[in-house]
């Protein structure tokens, strides 16, 4: 798998000229289609609704019409619902064609685009029917970022900054010293930097442990806590992310691991990219009892307990196998 | 992936004992259902029928309702029907659980539940949704073959004599010494070597390429044609398939390149073992154009050209680039 940074117009010169198929959004297609490579489009749902058993099966519809065989390339433009969905419908069609995404979001250049996970939601469960495949390429132009919503790249954000807790300084250190970050107002070589250095430490740790059945879980920092608060909430997936990072470090407070002096730093970086840290804040949009029932569905639980990632210094991160009504009666208290 | 002949019973020494989920048809069930380790069971329809989207999702739902995690086995015990569906499931919940085959029948023994391909059907394409994933293990009880209708034992005879031509021999002297083949009466070693020299010959061929990009194709050996006319016809897959044989082995001798001598050997052994081999005994069930049409529809179809699978001899089969104009007026010369 390669990752090119490239701006639109040149994509013709890298991606074969026929036997291509573009999957995307209609706000997308609307805002950049022009832009497109010259290629038969598939339209799918904005965000979330796109990884659906209903949007697959359409998908797969349109791969038979068009008489897609093997020797098609799928081009998923979007962020990572499009390239989840996509990504999954290329291994699929076929038993497999080739596949490749741009992904247009912060969160999808740092975090979905990369790692092989593909997927679609199933019976009200995130990401329960899919496979780990790597698209063949990823082409990243930044131009997308730029009339990115704020929020969205507050959201981008909290997987950045949990990439700079796990890999520590310098990269932490970088982050903290952009200050309050407004991405439209930002250097793009900063901007390229910071999407280039999360992608190598994302890649790194997958390609160590592609199937994760070990190291990788690494990367669920702040995400047991913080699925359960997305899954019970209406926060965006960076925000959510944002308050269990937040949570894991309290934790590890508790239990006396990480030290008010790092958790401040921490707690400010989030703060300065827009993201909510607060727990106690969500008392009007969260009952506590949800986000434990959703804890205990966790899809990475064994039995009566988690691998949970923990934060112990910047740079410091490990697993600890914790008990789920250990997990519980902390969220409750710390939510309060 | 190993594969071992055991008997039924000794299966719960050799599988996990929790945490395993049986997926099989109701006849299996009812025959054999008590001898079966004890687990939750999925019941899936019979053949083909089995290879539906709509099963797929019945059986993803099955699966979460039991709460299967990533620490759970799948045992598909069936036909190929039964192991493609249950291996493509186990391979896209939660991106791959793992799961283990016990084949029920000759065909499934020797060919389907061999070399990592599953998959469903979709709007008339047969396997067009899918993956490549091998079990974890096959368990063969060679008991299941002494109550196989004779039409069924046939069938798998097919895909053997397949094995034998590429792999010439002394395979298919074996196979031709054997006389008329009837499998309730062989004695149970000579059962037992022909299915493990069959499965040898197809695991060593799928081990050179997985993924069939070269030189895997060669097991389509009479399928270009075989395929044409099974979807055409009510004929079961090992009688379509011997057929098809009958019918490369045509073309190459019309090419120059098989002798009749050796057209014969194959023809004798075919027949021998309750297979249909005259094309042109078809034309009360079958219209040319119906094949003509799927033949053109050939999933390893490229452009106007099949790479077409030739037994220039016993024991020597090619790769030829045919054009698919060529293939379709042969068939119909060939059907009348």
């Amino acid at each position: 798998m390669k990752i090119e940074f490239i701006n639109l117009k040149a994509l013709p010169s890298v991606l074969p000229k026929k036997n291509l198929v573009i999957i995307t959004d209609a706000l997308l297609q609307k805002l950049y289609g022009a832009m497109f490579p010259e290629a038969p489009r598939i339209l799918v749902p904005q965000s979330e609704e796109a990884k659906s058993f209903e949007t697959l099966k359409m998908v797969l519809g349109e791969l038979a019409l068009l008489g897609v065989d093997r020797s098609w390339h799928v081009l998923a433009i979007g962020g990572g619902s499009v390239s989840d969905l996509s990504g999954f419908a290329a291994h699929i069609w076929m038993r497999g064609i080739k596949c490749h995404y741009i992904p247009t979001t912060l969160l999808s250049m740092v975090d979905a685009s990369i790692g092989g996970k593909n997927g679609i939601d199933f019976l009200g469960y995130k990401n329960i029917v899919g496979s780990f495949q790597e698209p063949e390429s990823i082409f990243c132009d930044m131009t997308f970022l730029h009339s990115l919503p704020k929020i969205q790249i507050a959201s981008g954000m909290a997987e950045i900054i949990k990439h700079s807790i796990i890999s520590g300084e310098p990269y932490f250190g970088m982050l903290e010293s952009l200050g309050h970050i407004d991405v439209s107002c930002l250097d793009d070589s900063i901007l390229y930097s910071v999407v280039h250095e999360s992608q190598k430490i994302k890649l790194s740790i997958v390609a160590g442990d592609p199937l994760e059945n070990g190291q990788r879980r690494i990367l669920n920092l702040g995400h047991t806590f913080g699925h359960a608060i997305e899954s019970s909430t209406s926060l965006p997936h960076g925000h959510s992310i944002s308050i269990g990072l937040v949570l894991a470090c309290q934790l590890s407070m508790q239990r006396g691991g990480m030290k008010k002096s790092e958790y401040s730093r921490i707690v400010s970086v989030l703060n300065n990219s827009g993201l909510p840290t607060d727990p106690t804040g969500l008392s009007d949009t969260l009952v506590p009892m949800d986000a434990v029932l959703k804890l205990r569905m966790d899809k990475k639980r064994q039995d009566s307990a988690v691998q949970f990632v923990m934060p112990v210094s910047i740079g410091n991160v490990v697993i600890e196998r914790l008990d789920i009504d250990y997990l519980a009666n902390f969220l409750v208290e710390a939510l309060k």
